[in-house]
């Protein structure tokens, strides 16, 4: 089934990729074929300097290793190697009115036949606009909703929880779904599992795409500009301090390129940089909050 | 003792304050004084925007709190709580010509009495001019070779080793001095240790300002600028990703505006940046490694 996954997996590369060239309209994904050094590969695909997106990254791989040692205690001490395949992404626009979005769709499983699922999508706008953060999530909703009433309500709060700079107290950006270890069981065999995550990587589109298509035609300032590069900073602080993928990569001396594709062109960082009372700005942060309700019934 | 040590790492960071000042003549440092949750505090102090420097710190601070665990562990489960001073240093210059430079003083002492001194200089040119370099680590030596004549190639070795890049099998630049846990023993009492450390406090601006002094006046092009923001995301990279200081201050809700100084204001990442070959950029890429030795007798 393996294959079957990842087959499914560079299917929705294809549409992802081909649905942001359509909406970048300037430039194409550029592609990198890569071996990793105990079997399998990937295919990296990065878009930079278009008309909307800065730099970008849709990134396919299917690797097999050893497990690390504390992969090895988690499984129960038998499994000694892996399968993992995924789809990774992350966009940085332009504009600072376009939201920053990162996805990713993965499956995972060991030589002792253990498996588990696991994805998400989360959205990092630079200014926090309620309409469309409700409408993003709500797509996200009616996806989970199709396969488990539960589902959105536990991995909305998860990803809260995951998207979380510690150090500043502040979520990375306004969140989305995030979940892993899915593991078939009784209510939900593996096939409905699989289904579900590609559901998800499907969904990537229809949640990013209305809003770059509104904001993309909307001109903005040097200062929107600025508070970017400082959004995109508390970005790097968050992928290179918490993100585990980004740190289990750069343990297990993953494709460096690929694993950091996911930082942006240009970041930066002022000293104690405050926002003005009731700015734009000071609004944003005041949404960086877990537990905020996006969707309502 | 400890109070004496926390006021002459004051006079040092005054000393140092004033010195690049003079050789920034433009901007002047601007004090944060702060206070611990558990006692003690600091004075950080940042320069901006000035004729050479871009962004730097140079912050004091003398805490006490309850130590981490894993302290409690290292330190054989008796102690309790602790106390620390230190100062610290990055500078960020404007012009890619003007090495980066860091440095840290620090003194640090358990309720048990146990203490130790640690600290070091090290330079991340974004050019490495080999004549510069070896006179920087010229006053390096001749600084430690005051105290013991075993220290620089010991603390040399050091440095290269802890500002090592690992996933991308670099060093952060070309290294100089780095020691920790110094501890007083038969052949160094406590008052030797202390007096080591200040004289690598005073041989900051020593081995700094000549190089400053020297480049900060020629011409720069786009090209080298461009590659400044490339070396500066792989600072980031290193602070973020393994800097013990920094990601000690992050675990235990240090001042983050004071520990995060230590990034520039602007950083930048390009999907799989090659330089040329032959270009002063590769130069400069094949002398970040390890065991280079810049002094030779």
């Amino acid at each position: 089934m393996r294959e079957i996954i990842a087959e499914e997996f560079k299917r929705i590369q294809d549409e992802i990729c081909a649905g942001l060239e359509l909406e970048d309209g300037g430039a194409t994904f550029q592609e990198d074929l890569w071996s990793h050094q105990h079997g399998g590969g990937g295919r990296t695909r990065v878009i930079q300097h278009g008309h909307v997106i800065e730099k970008g990254g849709v990134n396919f791989s299917a690797v097999e290793g050893r497990l690390p040692e504390f992969m090895r205690e988690r499984l129960g001490g038998a499994a000694t190697s892996f399968f993992a395949t995924g789809v990774s992404i992350v966009i940085h626009p332009l504009s600072p009115l376009v939201p920053i979005i990162h996805s990713n769709i993965r499956y995972f499983e060991a030589n002792t036949g253990e498996c588990w699922f696991g994805g998400g999508i989360d959205l990092t706008p630079i200014y926090v606009e309620p309409s469309q953060a409700s409408a993003f999530h709500q797509v996200l909703k009616a996806t989970c909703d199709q396969f488990d009433s539960a589902y959105y309500k536990e991995f909305k709060r998860w990803a809260d929880d995951y998207f979380f700079i510690q150090h500043r107290q502040e979520t990375r950006g306004i969140g989305g779904v995030f979940f892993d270890y899915l593991k078939p069981n009784d209510s939900k065999n593996k096939q409905d599992l699989f289904e579900f995550v590609q559901a998800i990587g499907r969904s990537f589109l229809k949640a990013y795409l209305p809003i770059v298509s509104v904001n993309k035609a909307l001109a903005y300032t040097d200062d929107q500009k600025k508070w970017q590069l400082i959004r995109r900073g508390r970005y790097v602080e968050f992928n290179l301090v918490y993100d585990r993928g980004t740190r289990f990569g750069l343990e297990t001396s993953g494709r460096i390129e690929s694993i950091l594709m996911s930082l942006p062109e240009h970041a930066s960082w002022i000293y104690n940089h405050q926002p003005q009372l009731g700015s734009p700005e000071e609004k944003t942060l005041l949404q960086l909050k877990k537990g905020i309700e996006w969707v309502t019934d």
